[in-house]
Formats: C-alpha cells, sequence, structure tokens
C-alpha cells in the first residue's frame, strides 16, 4: 500500500492536477501568483486557471469554473471574496475534489460576523465530502513534486529539496517569509494551517508519520484545536521521527492576539510544553530554534549518550559553550588518555576539554591540519557522544580550509557534531556555514543555537529509548 | 579638568605615542600586525617599532629598545616570550611609561608556572609605577583616535565611530572575531582584559563613566577579581549610563573552563545575576544580546513608561512578539480612542493591539503608506511608552521604502523604537538592517532581540530612576 493511501492530506501533498480559483490579475496576494509560483518551481501536476472572465493565463488554458475542467483534479487552492468561497467549494465536491485549501481572509480571525462563516463553508464542505485547509493560509509547498500554492511571488529560484518538514499557523513560514534560499533549510513539506476550521497539526502528524521524505517535523502552533487527538498523534510520531514545537500565544495577552491572528481559541493553559515534552515533543523557545535545530535531526545521527566534545578556536566562546551545553542537559566529557596524548603531541598546553586551540593556532606550523587533527581526536574518542565545533570563517583561508576540513571528516563519524561559524564578515559566514550544511554538517550563525541543537538531540534520543523501552 | 585626568587607563586609551614591542615579521599573532592594523586605522598619535633586529619596517623607524625612542610614549603594546617580558616592562618604567599592554599568551591560562610568572610581571610593574592590562590579551580599541592594538589582521578598512563601548575577557570580542563592519555596532572604545593581572572591569567603568563618547557599556565577564570595587563602581556608573553584563562561567564546569582560559579564579558563585542586577546593571544571556542590544541605548531616548505597541506586517510574528514582551517585563499598550480611529480609517478590522497589518497590506492601494500610517498612529499614541516594528524586507519594494520611512519618522518621535526584519534574503535583510541602525533606528535580525531591547531600555529606564528617587 502506498504509505499516504488513507491519509486524508494526500490529495492536497500529491495531486494530479490543481485548480487555482481567483483573480488572474497580476497582484500580490492573488490566485496569478499561485500559479506564477507553481511554473516557477516546476510543479509536475496539471495546472487549472479557473476565472469565468479569462481563457488563458500565462500560455495556460483557463476555466470559468472547476467543473469545467475535463482532467483529473484532486486539490483546489481558491482566493475568491469570502462570500464566493462556498459556491466554489460546491463546485469543488460536484467535480468530485476531496482537498480544498481557502487561501482567503475574513474569517475567524475578524469576530463572530467572520466566525459564523467560516462555520459555514465548513458545513458546504461536510455536505460534498470535501476537506479544508485554512481559510487564512498560503497553503502548502512540496519540494518533490515543486507544489507551492502561496499567492506571493518567492523570488528565488529553488527550495532546497531536504527532510524537514514544517508547520506552522502563519503564512511567516511560508516560503515568501523565510530566507529560504540564503539559509538553504532542506525542506520536504510545508503547510501553513491558517484558522484551522477543518483540518489541523494532527492531520499533517498523521501524514508526516508515514511519509519517507520527511526525517523531523517541526510545528509552530498558536492554540491546539484537538488536544487530545494532537497528543495520541505526536505520541504515535515522536516514536519514530523527532517533532519539535514552538507554541505561541503562551501569555495570556499572546493567547489574546492569536485569537484575532487566526481565530483560535485559547486553550493555550491546557496544552503547556510539560504535556508536549510528556508526549515526546521537543519545545524550543524562538523562531530560529525552531527553523534551525531541525537541521542536526535531518543531517546526523542521533547520539548514543550526553557527553559532549567541545573543540575551540576561541577560549572565550568555549567558556560560553559550556554553560550553554550545561544548561542544555548534556555532560561535559572527560577525554580519555590516547585522546590527551593525541592533542598534547600538538600543544603541551591541550589535553582538557573544551579543546581551546587558540594559542595553537597561533604557534602551529600549519594550524589548519593542527585544527583537524584536533577535532580528529575528540570525535574519535570513545568518552565523547557528541561534538561541538567553534571556528572561524573569513580570517586567511579559514573559510575554504574548513569547508575541506569537512569534506574528509564527515564520513568518519557516526556521532553528531553541530558548528558555530564565527568571524568578521556575515556573508562569508553564510556562505560558509551553507557550503557545511550541503555537506551534512549542521552549521549554526549563532553559539546558542548550535549547543542547543546537541542538547535537542540527547534529549530526543533519550526520550525514544524510553518510549521504545 | 580633563574628565579622564586622573584615570589610570588614560594613557592606555589617549596615548602620545604608542611603542609595539616584538617581532617585526610579517606573522599572525605577532607586533608586525599590532603596527600594521594601527596604520590602517589611521591611529592619530606616533607609532614605535622595538626590535633590536630592525631599523625600519612599513616605512616606521624601528628602535632596539623603548628607552631609545626620542618622542613621548604613553603605551606599550608587548607580545615577546614570557621569560622577555619583565626586562621590557622596566625598560618601559624606565622611559617613564605608565602603561603597558602585555599580549603574549602562557601565564596564569597555564596552571601554577603561568601563575608564578604571572606574578612576577606584577612585581616588577608595581616596582616601576607601570599599571598593566593582560596578559593574554588583544588589547584595545578606540575609535576616536584609531588605537586598535590587536595583533591578528583586521580586514575592514572602518570600525563604525559610535557610544558603545565593549569590555571582555575574550579576544573574540575583538575587531578580528567580530562582524564589526557587516553589523556596523556604533563603537567607542573596546578592552579585552585577559587575564587580569593588575587592570580589570572595575578600573575600565572607572574611566567610563566620565568619558564622553560612551553612552552604554557592554561587558563580558568570566570571573569577578575585585568583587566589592566593581560592585560599588557599576552603583556608580549606572546612576548615569547603562552597563550590560554577560557573565560566562555561570555553571561549575564552565567556571572550569574559565579557570583554564583567563586563569581566573572562580568566584563566580559570589558574584550572581541578583546582585549584579541589585547594583543596577542588566543582566544578558547570550553573546548576541551583549552585542545587539547596546544600540537601542546608543540610538533611542529613554521610555517614559512600560507600554509597547506592536505594528507587525505578519501576524505570526506579532503572537510571539507579545509573548516576548510580556516575558521581558512590558505591559502590552491598551491604544486609545483617536489611534483606533486612525487605524480603522485604514482598514476596518485594524485597532487592536499588536496591529495586524498583514491583510491590510494586501488590499491597501499604497501599502507603504498605509504601513507609515500605521506606524504614525501608534508612535504618536500617548498611551504607548515604546514601539516594536516588525517589517519585511526583499519583497517588492519593500527594503527601500522602509529606510525611507525611517528617513522621515525618525525625526518625530521622543519614544524609543525597535525593528525586526525579516524576509527572504539574508544579505537584504543585513543590508537594510545596516542603513536603518545608520539613521539612528535599532534594528535586529532576530525577533527576540529585538523585543528583548525594548524590555532592557524600560528596565534600565525604572531601575535609573530608582536610584536617582
Amino acid at each position: 500500500m502506498h504509505p499516504h493511501e488513507d491519509s486524508v492530506l494526500r490529495p492536497f501533498y500529491e495531486p494530479r492536477g490543481v485548480a487555482v480559483v481567483g483573480s488572474l490579475k497580476d497582484v500580490r496576494g492573488e490566485a496569478y501568483t499561485s500559479i506564477r509560483n507553481m511554473l516557477h518551481f516546476g510543479f509536475s501536476g496539471n495546472i487549472y486557471p479557473i476565472n469565468p472572465g479569462y481563457s488563458e493565463v500565462m500560455g495556460i488554458r483557463a476555466y470559468p469554473t472547476v467543473e469545467d475542467v475535463e482532467g483529473p483534479v484532486d486539490l483546489a487552492m481558491v482566493i475568491v471574496p469570502p462570500p464566493a468561497v462556498p459556491e466554489v467549494i460546491e463546485h469543488c465536491g460536484r467535480k468530485g475534489l476531496r482537498a480544498v485549501i481557502v487561501g482567503t481572509e475574513g474569517f475567524a480571525e475578524r469576530g463572530e460576523a467572520g466566525a459564523r462563516s467560516q462555520q459555514q463553508l465548513v458545513d458546504v464542505a461536510r455536505d460534498h465530502g470535501v476537506r479544508l485547509l485554512g481559510p487564512n493560509t498560503i497553503g502548502l509547498v512540496n519540494t518533490s513534486n515543486g507544489l507551492v500554492t502561496a499567492p506571493y511571488w518567492i523570488t528565488y529560484d529553488t527550495i532546497r529539496k531536504g527532510n524537514v518538514a514544517y508547520g506552522s499557523q502563519s503564512g511567516f513560514i511560508g516560503a515568501q517569509g523565510l530566507p529560504l534560499e540564503d539559509r538553504a533549510y532542506p525542506i520536504s513539506k510545508m503547510c501553513d494551517f491558517g484558522n484551522k476550521c477543518d483540518l489541523n497539526e494532527a492531520d499533517l502528524l498523521e501524514y508526516l508519520v508515514d511519509d519517507p521524505e520527511t526525517k523531523v517535523i517541526s510545528l509552530h502552533i498558536e492554540a491546539v484545536k484537538e488536544g487530545r487527538r494532537f497528543m495520541d498523534a505526536l505520541r504515535r510520531v515522536t516514536a519514530r521521527k523527532p517533532v519539535l514545537v514552538f507554541k505561541t500565544g503562551r501569555t495570556e495577552q499572546g493567547a489574546t492576539a492569536a485569537a484575532s491572528h487566526t481565530g483560535s481559541l485559547a486553550g493555550s493553559a491546557q496544552v503547556c510544553n510539560a504535556a508536549l515534552r510528556q508526549a515526546g515533543a521537543i519545545t524550543v523557545n524562538t523562531w530560529q530554534e525552531m527553523l534551525d535545530i531541525p537541521k542536526v535531526f535531518a543531517m546526523q545521527p542521533l547520539p548514543s549518550g550526553n557527553r559532549v566534545g567541545v573543540v575551540t578556536a576561541t577560549g572565550g566562546v568555549g567558556v560560553a559553550a559550556i554553560d550553554g551545553a550545561v544548561q542544555a542537559g548534556l555532560v561535559i566529557a572527560r577525554l580519555s588518555g590516547p585522546t590527551v596524548d593525541r592533542l598534547k603531541s600538538l600543544n603541551p598546553s591541550l589535553g582538557r576539554n573544551p579543546v581551546d586551540l587558540g594559542p595553537t593556532m597561533v604557534v602551529a606550523a600549519d594550524p589548519f591540519a593542527a585544527t583537524e587533527e584536533a577535532v580528529r581526536a575528540v570525535v574519535d574518542d570513545p568518552n565523547v557522544d557528541c561534538c561541538l565545533l567553534v571556528l572561524p570563517s573569513g580570517i586567511d583561508r579559514w573559510a575554504t580550509a574548513t569547508v575541506e576540513m569537512f569534506g574528509r571528516l564527515r564520513q568518519r563519524t557516526t556521532k553528531p557534531v553541530s558548528v558555530y561559524i564565527y568571524g568578521t564578515s556575515v556573508s562569508v559566514r553564510d556562505d560558509v556555514a551553507r557550503q557545511l550544511d550541503a555537506l551534512g554538517v549542521p552549521t549554526y550563525l549563532e553559539l546558542e543555537t548550535a549547543v542547543r541543537a546537541l542538547g535537542v538531540a540527547v534529549e530526543y534520543a533519550r526520550s525514544k529509548s524510553r518510549l521504545a523501552g
């Protein structure tokens, strides 16, 4: 059986054809731009523009209604004024569609009248056997087939295909809000839940648990709609794949703002971080963590213990890294005798963890070779379960040397590493980070995220073996 | 009287002439590069290379010893092997210098023998009336006179002159470790304390309290040497200028690492964050906060209350911003009637705080004008004491429009604002942030830092009025 055979999200993510219903004028936020994005990202299925005023747009035939399309249509992206949405859902139902994304805004997020209109969408959809994503959403991304429904023009050519799935209650997380090109997050699927009038996080989890493209899931949630079902799904998924959750609306005032944003009812007090962790989820506290930490799971093996080795080119950052590691639940590894000997042969001052290479790099005949040997020594140590590396970029040949070093090292280790890159040029750091990420070495531009990534990997490995054991 | 007349740090920061003692080969970490940096940054005083094997370097006359220099010398930067340092200090003392930076490594940070050698430096210096910075330091930066003592080549042309002083126990904070050009931190003075065998944070605070170039001070500390004196100095300075402190070595393991890094004895348990706050300091938790938050003080007025107005182009980030603001001790402002009316005339859905412009930007005839009017309305509101603005870059003309808007707005307000810039391109975001910073609008690339900056401004304003009252 196809892994997604019975999932309600299958026609959303894997449609043979997509109808895009709405304005075909070249205006931001309209159907035109959804179509343009799908053409741009090479969507592998058929695209059907739907608008009675057009016979063609961007060289593609347009149709008056969804029912007029001859070929198979599995998904509709709908961006028409609120009062027109129910009729479009009816058309979709009669055409046999089971999947409709309502991009249109102006429903439950606008108070009681909007909430009533939203309920009407749900009723019409149920009557016609249609499932809804949204309203008030930019929809989906699937890097396997080039599906990008966002009605905002995406200015870059590729979204890097990878193993991280992102789900969010904000368009911010979508392809037009994130530096997906610069930072090159390795993405399998994205989903903006919008107001969650029907489908929600639980459905996404149930789809992704079997998705072979997805190794790790990262969710932003303002309020959970179906608490028990979500927790059940979370428990099932986290036994197999890590799930990170960034919960906003954590404060009373934040929850009020969430009600205006996506019409979510609070309920946030019930589903707190402790409950999420109980279900095996990893809770994170910032957008940056939600976006950046999944890389460690997508690229690296799970650690078999909690002992961290730190190799740093600058002692001051090493001290801060040790603080961060302890606070993230890691234990500072006690280096074994042979490792101490290897390090002392580089420089008699070495041998402790963190390995502060600063003075060695100044006196070494070849500081790059010394750094590589120190990293190898620590990675090889049987007392070390994971490694944090703090390396410079942008001084002398460090940028190139660092990338070359990891080209040689990456075959070698079955232990997770994370890298913090510092230096005098943001653009050089960003460039080195992208190259190391491409080699499968998760690289961060903030020390705290690099440390936290290892802490989170240890936390998940432990929770997974607890759930399995 | 000159404000620094009686400060021991005056000859360090304002020397008429600097002797640079050590190797004049073009090698990283040596005297040669210190000299090259001072030439590069246009040091306004005289530079005297000191090395018996040279008569000239980079077109400047060299001298065998400091005593051979004819002109006035107020400061020496010394990078010679550890056993040779005491004699150089003697020469300096006999020449009448009161200020010596010992860049050389290999003292207390290398254990007991190193600690004994370090004590010898202190004894020799005291005998000759010389004060020491270091050892194990890259020294100082003073943007007023182009003094940059670091013996590592700094790859960019200017360090932006401004009102923030940074002091640290790590060379990481120095001009060769930070993206000072890309991020354009507005700097007055920098100081790497190194092992603090003599001068320490208390001396820096006593110098900076009267420094007209310095509006805000940001310190990284591994361990405080003279606790009571430091706390007294802190209390005096924070009554006049904000002081941020990033304390590392907070965990037992971190404190052990600090001992290896700068030979600091722990003592960290005694001087905890609570004590620092009691003395009026602002404690921060990451390098990024230590570096980035001072901008809000350097560029903006202090808030007269704790009520924040949030204007955001994306609702999801607005919710997270409200959470962050509440956690940072801010109160979410209740917008006044006239403000609500102004906002509703832009779009009937507006009127609440956070002001979520997302839907308005889609339907507005001119989304830039609508954004500017919304920002003006919130900034003008008498119920609002400070503003957080969440704005896009890199979509359509947003980058340019945002910079132009702040060009018009900046004259207008006596309330502090901070800006979080998001978008699809890291380099565009960085560029917009630099332009806004140059306009005096503190701009951040992480939401959490932008929110925290306002929280910290409110915390300091409150603590200052408490100390004054």
